[in-house]
């Protein structure tokens, strides 16, 4: 697009100018900042012809800008973006290279120029470049090729805590086709990511009681049943040999990925071994028929998440205790329904308790997994739109994780989120001298701009 | 024995004047208290012919009395008499029928005459027995028939922080042949009971390593391995399906009691329903060949008595946890060495861990169990002597805990002792309305009279 080449130097000042407020939200001296950013982004905005709001919460304020156009017509395709506005703090500051709010340009070795500052990537760079397609697609067409709403908010990095009351309150006015998240990466520098698989969640907290009090071991040692016993013998029952959840109904309407996905996630190489090995490991724990990336993003397991019973301070004591508990949470696939997989482990276990064993059970919930139809208009478009220009295709990518956005949007707005990033694993968000590349800066708004294009041409072939 | 008949009344006064002092030993404001008691017990000792000295330690003081003959022929037998002095607080006192302090014998429905009085079974009116038992033989005879020495705390209510260090200090000059305890009680109210089988002790913690830090539950659960699992599994490994240890070497050294004693504890028609109906159980959850008392007196245990990793806080928290640990102990008799059963422990650990997870011990030790040798003349002598006189034989029963007593004898002082009580379960030690019935109290001192007869027999005859 045109209109991005031209405008190239301009960008870059404004996003140095974003970069230059230390909207850092998790530290109250910095709260004036913040406010300053967000007004930031709403001129910025309004300056190339949105509708924009800086709107008050209990915390930090949200950014929300439209641009609808009122058409005779069909009615246009409606995307929801979300960013933030907030950084992490900069400390250790003795670790940077140059001042973490005056952005340096400088040249790597590896990625070419890069820009050097906090925000750089997570998320102002970001942000800017779905503002900066806008821009050029504003500038170009004097339009957009849908309607679109901004919702930028400025707690993303202290938890969100305005985040569920603001769509609670607001969520009607928010509601799009689908939402368009760029708080994520790229798979690798040369190739675009959409998050399309989220695995969903489900917890229980299992409490055991045995002994009606805590008994001497030495009174009682024998022929007392001791409840972190009965827990253990539970856990060890979850899975069998193969790594499999012996939980009854367990993989009830799960599906394997399709040969055509699997054969696209064999074709990412994602490097299984290196995966483990940062975190100290180097056998893959799940299912022994699967990949760790099939494990990861397509497989649904149950994990201990804590476990407490008995005496856990310093030294000895030799108690049978009355009780034990353990938090459990499954990791959904598409097909499970988190009420029907915590109903599989409640039958697992009143099967297998022994005598003078009850089960109590508290903190339960969870939510599905997000599987997006790959097929779909809308996902077609973004992912077609991607690679326009000789640009890579997309990988289609999995997600272990819920993500709280993706959740939040699902359940207080009903709406699908779309998760399209430009970051690169070595962006050293959260840490010191975090960068963003110039050229994801740049592919990023020539990408958001295509995908504009094509979210549009899909609602108008709908 | 007729002296004890012709000072009934006053040995009654004389513990009823020990009852009046409101020993505490937990509470700071009865510290004067406690030192008054010590005093008269030493005053009692001296005035029945015992050498008698109130020995200070950084707590209570002990009381240390001796009567010694020096003889020129064969050594005399000598035994160390061990009870305590303080008392547990008397709350609640609205619950009292009558002042704590103020000893009142009343009239039982069950038991006839009862002392009520803070101490008065606990442990007062049982070292009372032993004293008015010396006091009668040097009456009646001008001397004992074995060499005593008394040892008395203070500090028995609030975990006997001064007696380990005492023995430590003065342990040559208290070394007897055995020793003998009264703080434990009757088998049932007609028949005395002697503790001759005390499980033994070992301990370790076991920590178990998997990934080098937390995980997020979403990113690795599948392929990351989660040590609580790994715990789990090797918790539900213990125990065989009939309740069997399945640790390598657990049996190894150990005996079966001898029919005649299994004969004798089926005699006891110990009620192992009624038992663990006590605790809210119902089925044993032990070996399924092996009754309930031969469960807690001749059988090992393993139990986990504490358990903690990963998140335990209110919520939930979806983390793999690098680490997950378990305290477990292991009750042990005759026949097993504690260090061996440990290193059975490291070996079942070492051959089931999986790949990516180490192991850490700490908090390792233990003490062996105690078996008397029920056929040595001295334990024959007690035995046959607390029958005389048409009194009940005897129950030979075991305790499956260790008692820290006989545990300090024997490290510090490397003797056995013989715990002889006669307190009823009824006593209510601990309680409100603690009492002794006066047929303990009389009975006990004639037992124990005839035990130090026997006792100087065997010597005699040994």
């Amino acid at each position: 697009m045109d209109a991005l080449a031209e405008g190239r130097a301009e960008a870059l000042a404004r996003l140095t100018a974003f970069l230059a407020i230390p909207s850092i939200s998790t530290d109250p001296a910095y709260h004036g900042a913040c406010l300053e950013a967000a007004e930031w982004c709403a001129g910025t905005l309004r300056e190339i012809g949105f509708e924009a709001r800086v709107e008050p919460t209990d915390g930090k304020p949200m950014v929300v800008a439209r641009w609808h156009l009122e058409t005779a017509g069909a009615p246009r395709a409606h995307v929801l973006f979300y960013g933030h506005y907030d950084v992490q703090p900069p400390d250790p500051l003795e670790a940077w290279t140059a001042p973490p709010f005056e952005a340096q340009i400088v040249d790597d070795d590896i990625h070419g120029k890069i820009i050097v500052a906090r925000g750089a990537s997570d998320d102002k760079g970001q942000v800017m470049t779905f503002i900066e397609a806008c821009r050029a697609w504003i500038a170009a067409d004097g339009t957009l090729p849908v309607d679109v709403t901004v919702l930028l908010e400025g707690e993303e990095e202290s938890g969100s805590p305005s985040l569920e009351p603001f769509l609670r309150a607001h969520g009607d006015s928010l509601k799009a086709d689908i939402a368009l998240s760029c708080d994520t990466g790229q798979w690798d520098a040369r190739t675009p990511a959409i998050t399309a698989f989220l695995r969903g969640l489900a917890f229980s907290e299992v409490t055991l009681h045995g002994p009606s009090r805590d008994l001497h071991s030495g009174i009682y040692g024998g022929p007392a049943q001791n409840p972190i016993r009965v827990l253990g013998e539970l856990i060890a029952g979850l899975h069998d040999e193969t790594g499999r959840v012996t939980l009854p109904g367990f993989y009830d309407g799960v599906r394997d990925p399709s040969p055509a996905q699997r054969e696209a996630w064999r074709a990412l190489n994602f490097d299984g071994d290196a995966f483990l090995d940062e975190v100290g490991l180097s056998v893959p724990a799940g299912e022994t028929d699967r990949s760790v990336v099939e494990q990861l993003w397509s497989r649904p397991t149950i994990e201990v998440n804590g476990i407490i019973g008995g005496y856990t301070g310093p030294g000895t004591k030799t108690v049978i205790p009355a009780e034990a508990s353990a938090k459990f949470s499954f990791r959904l696939v598409p097909g499970q329904e988190p009420a029907k997989v915590i109903d599989g482990l409640h039958r697992y276990i009143a099967q297998r308790l022994p005598a003078d064993v009850s089960v109590t059970y508290r903190g339960e919930g969870g939510s599905p997994a997000v599987g997006f139809d790959t097929d779909a208009p809308a996902f077609r478009a973004t992912a077609q739109a991607s690679q326009r220009n000789g640009a890579r295709p997309p990988s289609i990518v999995g997600c272990g994780a819920s993500i709280p956005i993706v959740e939040a949007f699902r359940t207080r707005l009903g709406m699908d989120a779309l998760l399209v990033g430009f970051a690169l694993e070595d962006d050293k968000i959260h840490a010191p001298n975090e960068k963003y590349n110039l050229t994801s800066f740049e592919k990023g708004a020539r990408s958001w701009a295509r995908i504009l294009a094509g979210l549009g041409e899909a609602n108008g072939a709908a």
